[in-house]
């Protein structure tokens, strides 16, 4: 096991060093004023020219000198009335106290202890009017947002959030598989994922709906003749081919069906992926570990813009545990930011705040029907 | 290994059950309307008055007679334009195919094979209107909903829709601990949580300002002095205070400080939780394991009315992961219905569609100005 | 909100109820031997001929008589040493105690209030013991085990385990992605995976490693010609190719590469694992949602025996989260039995535990002499 | 949006670049010996002395100059025989290569693209024999190993091996809460945890077994009375008082009973665990949020030798998910290194690798006869 010394205090950086300073506590429990608050760091305090390793070490604590002259880490609860505490805020030393932060095992980061210094968790804001401004000046600019959808999003009610994203601008193509389509053809046509209605509750006979959704799409040829046929009346599938915009349905070994716009070839499915993966300027990747990554695989972590400048490619991972994002960033998407929640309240918060963010601009009268319909 | 038999169709049961019916596949890869969607349990059809399982069984397929007489399980892409395939919805014999549900092992729903049949999971829809619903309704008949939290709701920014629901009126009691004060009034008095800023930012020097936080209330005395001393300004424990909403806060091995109110015996803080929990006619348990549970295990499942009938209690637990709830209900608490998603975003939803709720029904003007004032 | 009556105690079940039977507590805080212990659902007791429901229910408590004639549920904790306890622990009123179970809302079991009941959870018991034994029984019967395993599996050191198992006859088939192999071979020609090695470690320039591996066996044609040329000298396509054991690798949008061997046509590749499924005996499932639940689509849930009678067919679901278990389910593949844990610790301790049965009926030689080599 | 420049190319630095050296592919599909693989980061390609960014930029491909001299990023599957690829494995434009690593965004590592750059994964092996040698140290030097476990521990057979590593000296103190012990002594005295077996069946009127043993306790007056009167035979804590190895049990808001020895003050409790946190030497932290965060609290990330250096003082914390060690990491206990897995596995492989690693050592007649007995 590998040993590590204390700091060398003889060292100039000391040398100007004074001597810590202490204050008395208020009262029992109380802390003083400016009270230093300790790490679990190797720390020395300097007194009377030495430096000195309190006893005890722990974080969230003072640093307590004793009657005896002995320095003690100690619990704020613990102290009492007239205690000496040591006060300061730095770290470095020029206030005669020093903590050894590079001693931080594990290629954590070497320059401070911090809390909440990990990349992704469920713990940590999500800044959506950020990303719902983000994705505003994408559409403004004429940008290319390509989403990537899991089926979990058409399974809860989300499905109609997403379809208003479509119909509103904010896609530029749709990268999915083919149980997107299912579910969401099978709630077009029977109200029904899986054969759960929106609510959540079984439907008699419900486990053959999926299967006769596709059956009924197979018969028509593709997605567009079901729409143009009546079949399809809403939703996802049924905005894209409205409003023209690009989807990519690809296969798996999953899939029941396939409906016939499924991509069932994996290289070419990746191909045709890859086309929408070069135009990109954002990246949306929702509830799918396959499709993020494999998306991930292919997107540039960075936008080349026209005058030879460069800029991240804005990429938002959504999923309801850490696993994905960490994975897609272990597969070497480092530019992911991980969004963890739901995927149905992911998309509804974020069509409010798009819808927040365009009314305090004065929204289109487009975008004010459609939320008036909701 | 246990071996069961196949159904005995002799039985009286079977007797008037007639002949399966087929109908000709009307293009490649298109099954007929009406056919039967397969499952993967024993399944027999009735051909010439026998019963006879088809080959190669799995889910999600049709079943085809060949011109042999024999009969397949096959997928429908792999169906044949002329292809003879049964049809039919029932699974109980009465349209010739019978399937053998009892076969059904590990105590799976013994009477049909299904779909989404697991109690708790993300990929079911959230009713947030149903729940803003039994909200309002609790408020309306003057009910006592108590809300049990952890500290992830206040990392976030459900801080301010916490708040909200107090101001308004939707909460009898708050059960929580320790973190979940300090990280409140951190936020009131530095606007950090453990020394992260509402958009995840760490700041400089963060790490000790939860410890000058609680340092200050216990200098104060209390939170309602610490409040009445303009310490405190803003939030979950100020809300609280100003409605005179009581809160019990429990102490755990894990608190810094802790707070002069936390009761830090726990068998006395047990006593304090069930003071409400008797009183309780809702619970809404959000972002935390021990809490929840402790709160679980004091709670009926029921609530007495006045007339001697008896209702469930409205249980409603949320967590980022299914394992929450299905500890909760493994521990006895059956009526808890799980939500899957992250806490910020459930209280930004919850509260938005009480607020529409409201709206619908003409809102009072208090809550009007409070959304003004959002 | 639905409401539901107390039992009706003048039903004929009720009438031959004896009164409950109390005993006094032996010591402060001590329950008597033999005392009720309560659950959270509607509890009616009977005294002096009449069914009274004690006040401030909830479960894992006492019912205690005070001597105003009153009736409490209370902790043990808080009993006071002569208090009259109520003793019995049936709950259908026979002892004079009824607990009114069907009222158990949700689907929950109506006849128990139980701990433990959810289908799937990592705090259950793993019962290794029972699956070493239906493997050697498997290959013992000649039986067609087929594995479907995720990269996970070959990231860590589970790749050797893999190898063991395939090399001494408990594997009928292998069914897996592209990175498996990639993976695997990786490992045989660098000693890493994914730039990884087997510690952990970062490698210098690892990035492109699985590039080069999967490069070699392009050059080479095949797996099994790249075995033949000493390209790749061990791990688990190795020993498939050296046994004969059939493996089926399938294409998805995320490969790299792809290796020669895998059918990049997601419906051939359905085609080509179908072939294995049909024959299956059984089945196990290691960290991968995909290839699972692609797997579960296609498999029945029994095996028909050559006598007519038939058997449950043994699904195992390894994952290191409840979820992929449950998602298996709730997509109809009711049979399978969820086992939460890393997939490298779950194949190290099924080797071990078949070893040790092995050992105890007497290995074979082969057997001892690869444990003896590991 | 912030933008970034490409290198300035005039930099000194670049001076003795040279152009990027390319040979043929050697067949359709396959790439030449020692091919350059992409990042997905900015990257520039020396040609005829100009560094050019190659077109549609991806991880994982080849670099082609096709013959009108343009540049291309290309998957080498749609590489075609004779095509001119580039060749090189450094990055930093030595072999005219050029990858601009310090754009990689958030914080990531500026100096590599790499993969599973991740702290905590469950997909990084687990090096137990590592983990064995530093336990086998541990009590070589006399250290004093600290183990702070969670019930799910002796949910599952995890207890035996728990019972094996105190009875053979592995551990200095153990810290727990209520649970742990409770279910501890209902399976020495019912052979049940929550009602459940061994092999996880449910048994009939279970749900009062653990208030049953508690109560047993609390009538012997402490467990070490109960393990002298002969009411707990085997187990955690029978060994623990049977070999004097110091237990603190601390107190919850969601604890039966609670036993006797339960301190149920949570500031005594924290005086009591960090008597032992203090000279803790190593912490192995199993299962279990609340008592790992609370002795991360208050543990040093550092061991002070006797001769002024200093070690770091490792810390395990297993759990089946990856968010309690971050968690953990993210509340300042950056030492920790987290183990993704579930508790029973991680009992039983460590205890097989202290095994071997004494067998391999020659190991003492105490182990060997434990072994010999399990």
């Amino acid at each position: 096991m590998t040993t590590f010394p204390p700091p060398d205090f003889s060292a100039p950086a000391f040398a100007d060093c004074p001597d810590a300073r202490f204050a008395p506590a208020p009262a029992d429990g109380v802390l003083p004023e400016g009270f230093f608050s300790t790490t679990n760091l190797p720390t020395f305090v300097r007194l009377n020219g030495r430096w000195i390793p309190p006893r005890e070490p722990r974080m969230d604590s003072g640093l307590v000198l004793d009657s005896a002259g002995e320095l003690w880490v100690r619990e704020g609860r613990r102290i009492k009335r007239g205690d000496m505490v040591a006060v300061g805020d730095r770290e470095d030393g020029t206030q005669g106290i020093f903590v050894q932060t590079h001693m931080v095992p594990h290629g954590a980061d070497p320059d401070a202890f911090t809390f909440m210094s990990s990349e992704v968790s469920r713990e940590k804001p999500i800044d959506y009017a950020h990303m719902a401004r983000l994705l505003i000046e994408e559409k403004e600019r004429g940008g290319y947002p390509i989403w990537v959808t899991g089926p979990a999003l058409v399974h809860s009610r989300a499905r109609s959030d997403m379809s208003w994203f479509i119909a509103n601008g904010y896609v530029g193509a749709l990268l999915a598989g083919n149980a997107v389509a299912v579910h969401d053809i099978e709630a077009s046509i029977y109200g029904t994922t899986l054969g759960m209605t929106n609510t959540g509750e079984i439907t008699q006979g419900g486990h053959g709906l999926h299967m006769r959704a596709i059956n009924q799409v197979r018969a028509a040829g593709s997605i567009a003749k079901a729409v143009e046929q009546g079949i399809i009346t809403d939703g996802i599938m049924f905005e894209c081919v409205k409003h023209k915009i690009p989807f990519v349905l690809t296969g798996s070994i999953r899939d029941d069906g396939p409906l016939p716009d499924v991509i069932t070839d994996a290289l070419e499915a990746q191909d045709a992926m890859r086309r929408h993966a070069i135009k990109a300027t954002m990246a949306i990747l929702i509830a799918t570990a396959l499709h993020a990554i494999a998306t991930g695989n292919m997107l540039p972590a960075f936008v080349a813009l026209p005058d030879g400048q460069m800029r991240e490619l804005p990429t938002i991972c959504v999923d309801s545990s850490e696993f994905v994002v960490s994975k897609l960033k272990d597969r070497g998407t480092h530019q992911a930011f991980g969004v963890v929640t739901n995927a149905q309240d992911f998309m509804h918060i974020l069509r409010l705040y798009v819808e927040r963010e365009l009314e305090s601009r004065g929204a289109s009268p487009v975008t004010r029907s459609a939320a008036a319909a909701r």
